[in-house]
């Protein structure tokens, strides 16, 4: 890189998957490091369903550092994005790029102003999880741009001081968030448990939950369970511990009725100690309460578990299937209990991977008004359906981890001045 | 008491009040006898507006032991009544009634058989711990009619197997339920902290919430969480007892900021308890979370508690104010937020003691409709009021424990025949 102003542009582009927690986590031990109390557990969705996609570029001619996103510009002087741009910047190194004949140093990297460019494929402000595949993405793709030469559970302990759950999107399939000793946070990293392949029956719907509510952050509700809860030490030191390690044993060996109990208990647990805060933190409605009791009547009926549910820092319901046939009968008693509204396309009420709808043998709002009652409800079949209770559902699986994508046609910067597309 | 046929029925009247608990019992360490799992303590209500009144009579004519409850006839065969009905005949003691020259020893009273009406002055299965007045009404009334000489605490251990909560409620004003330690329940009794009058400031409101869940019996409820939960044992042993010990103080000293963080913190643990059962309890709905954050947000604003909210097992909130004035502003508020719908008369939409009403300033509907926004909203007044959301409000007090009524017109049972009026 010559003294002279240049006008290269040199840019790297991510897709980073988001995911969802199986053991929760809850309460951090250190707030700017973002160090948990206790291990969690996660399972990687789709990216193909929920992901995000982030475009790096760093040239001479940027002034400052800029983000994008969803076509917006935001801020970046927060302090977790001030943390993520600072520990990668100090990890990068010498770089040839021969195609455009640009060399840049380790100590170059630092003067260098990044332009970052991010988009979600799933509605933002959802509760779903955007924050972890957003940092996660900005991290992996920040790291590729400039060579940073670390491993994986590196990388995951910069995204982790980003958002703590997107250390754990850093890798595709079942992932562990190991809350580590160290107070520098250095051992604070994710590791993969299994791939997305090694239990590929599982299938997931996502029912996005209309809600009225503002709800509280999960930053500053965390804040207030540790410092006001009475059960939150014992659920942190005594609970989690031993369903962590029953947790990896389900998943190992595939016992799909472990994996559903503990994923149930352990988000009831959460809600739990977020109800026994002071001021009480209310993230699930009677709409998440309806779609429990849907699920556990059925599980209950079944004698062994059919559907696991979880619920994040909002009303939205994950439903874990143990199997494709199960995700469409899901499916059915889900459309039979809320139906959309007269005004929805169906097309539009369920997305993502929309051949368990086929399964369900679900085309049209004619075949879902013609939907039986769940034989385990039967005898009751409330008199009343939940119409416009769910916003949509997503239907999806567990997914890879981060990809690089080459092809510059999927770039969300123009290569030629750094700016949105 | 000749061996001839006698045509004579005796009788005794009484009246107890319902409590609400503010340092919550839920677990049984044995089920037979009901003993808890930890101490609790409640608030006594003002039987002007929550009571049931039992009438309890025998007579040699009577061939087997009845009882209506509200009219209805219902069996006596369930393990809490006959647990009740033995406790109280095997310490019957010799009886003369002069005025009806009857004499009934002992050891005649283990074969006379009774009659029982019950009568609540608030609606049943409305959620308002009916049961706990019921029996503590039964085993009072039954008690005075079989000339049982035991001590208040004494009873209390009866009442208690029936109920667990109906302990509290042979006693006016603060009520302590003592676990014990015997595993024969014998130490397991009610003792009062304070009478009514000691604080007579507080006013008690209760918002009665429209729910279309069936609900969990808390009899079930507490069995299930105390089977499966993670969080009971360390609430019951590490929690309680330190709350019991503070609570104690507040309710001496008066000190309404600490009655009132404790008995919030714990009606949200109890309820925090129930979600970490499996599967998961459910007792509050969208309304008493909306209920909770209308109080939370006039507490913090007000910088010290100016109300203090406990929900049971149930929906409803049972909301105590620091006195008249902050009763009258909390009442406002309720209406603002929650108006009766149009075809309902504000005259049965507040119930119990208007007084408040009148503080209230809200005379009809049309007052109601131009209350003003609390002034801790002012800037974020919700667009949808919750018409509907609440069947209706008593206003009431702390009050009296229970009372024989000795004016025969009050009784519920004829006295020439022992059958409902």
């Amino acid at each position: 890189m010559a003294g002279e102003m240049q006008k290269w542009v040199l840019m790297a582009t991510a897709q980073t998957p988001t995911n969802i927690a199986v053991i929760k986590y809850w309460g951090k031990r250190n707030e700017d490091l973002i160090l948990a109390i206790n291990d969690s557990i996660s399972v990687t969705l789709d990216p193909a369903h929920l992901c995000t996609t982030t475009t790096v570029a760093v040239s001479p001619t940027f002034d400052q550092d800029r983000m994008w996103l969803n076509g917006k510009e935001i801020s970046l002087l927060g302090g977790r994005y001030q943390n993520c741009l600072r520990e990668i910047r100090s990890r990068a190194t010498d770089l040839e790029d021969e195609k455009q004949g640009i060399k840049i140093t380790k100590k170059e990297w630092e003067k260098l102003h990044v332009h970052i460019a991010s988009h979600n494929n799933f509605p933002t402000a959802a509760g779903l999880a955007s924050s972890a595949a957003g940092f996660a993405c900005l991290v992996y793709s920040l790291a590729k741009l400039m060579n940073v030469k670390e491993d994986q559970g590196a990388l995951s302990a910069i995204a982790r001081q980003g958002s703590g759950s997107a250390c754990r999107s850093l890798y595709g399939g079942f992932v562990k968030w190991v809350m580590g000793k160290e107070e520098n946070g250095s051992d604070s990293i994710a590791v993969q448990l299994a791939d997305e392949k090694h239990w590929d029956d599982l299938v997931i719907v996502i029912a996005v939950v209309s809600s009225r509510q503002k709800e509280t952050s999960s930053t500053s509700g965390m804040r207030d369970t540790v410092e006001t809860s009475m059960l939150i030490q014992h659920r942190a030191k005594e609970v989690v511990p031993k369903r962590i390690i029953q947790m990896e044993d389900a998943i190992k060996k595939h016992d799909f009725a472990a994996f559903a109990d503990l994923t149930c208990a352990d988000s009831n647990q959460f809600h739990a100690v977020c109800l026994d805060t002071y001021p009480p933190i209310f993230y699930m409605n009677d709409t998440s309460h309806k779609i429990i009791s849907c699920v556990e009547k059925w599980n209950r009926s079944a004698g062994t578990p059919q559907v696991a549910y979880t619920f994040d820092a909002g009303p939205n319901a994950v439903l874990i299937a143990r199997n494709r046939k199960t995700a469409a009968e899901l499916l059915q008693r889900l459309l039979f209990h809320f139906p959309p509204n007269s005004d929805t396309d169906l097309n539009s009420y369920v997305i993502g991977d929309k051949s368990i709808l086929q399964d369900a043998g679900v085309q049209d709002m004619k075949d879902v008004k013609a939907l039986p009652p769940p034989p385990e409800i039967k005898d009751k079949v409330p008199s009343q359906k939940c119409k416009g209770d769910v916003s949509y559902f997503i239907c999806t699986r567990p997914g890879r981890g981060p990809v690089l994508l080459s092809d510059e046609s999927q770039a969300l910067l123009n290569p030629a001045t750094g700016l949105p597309k």
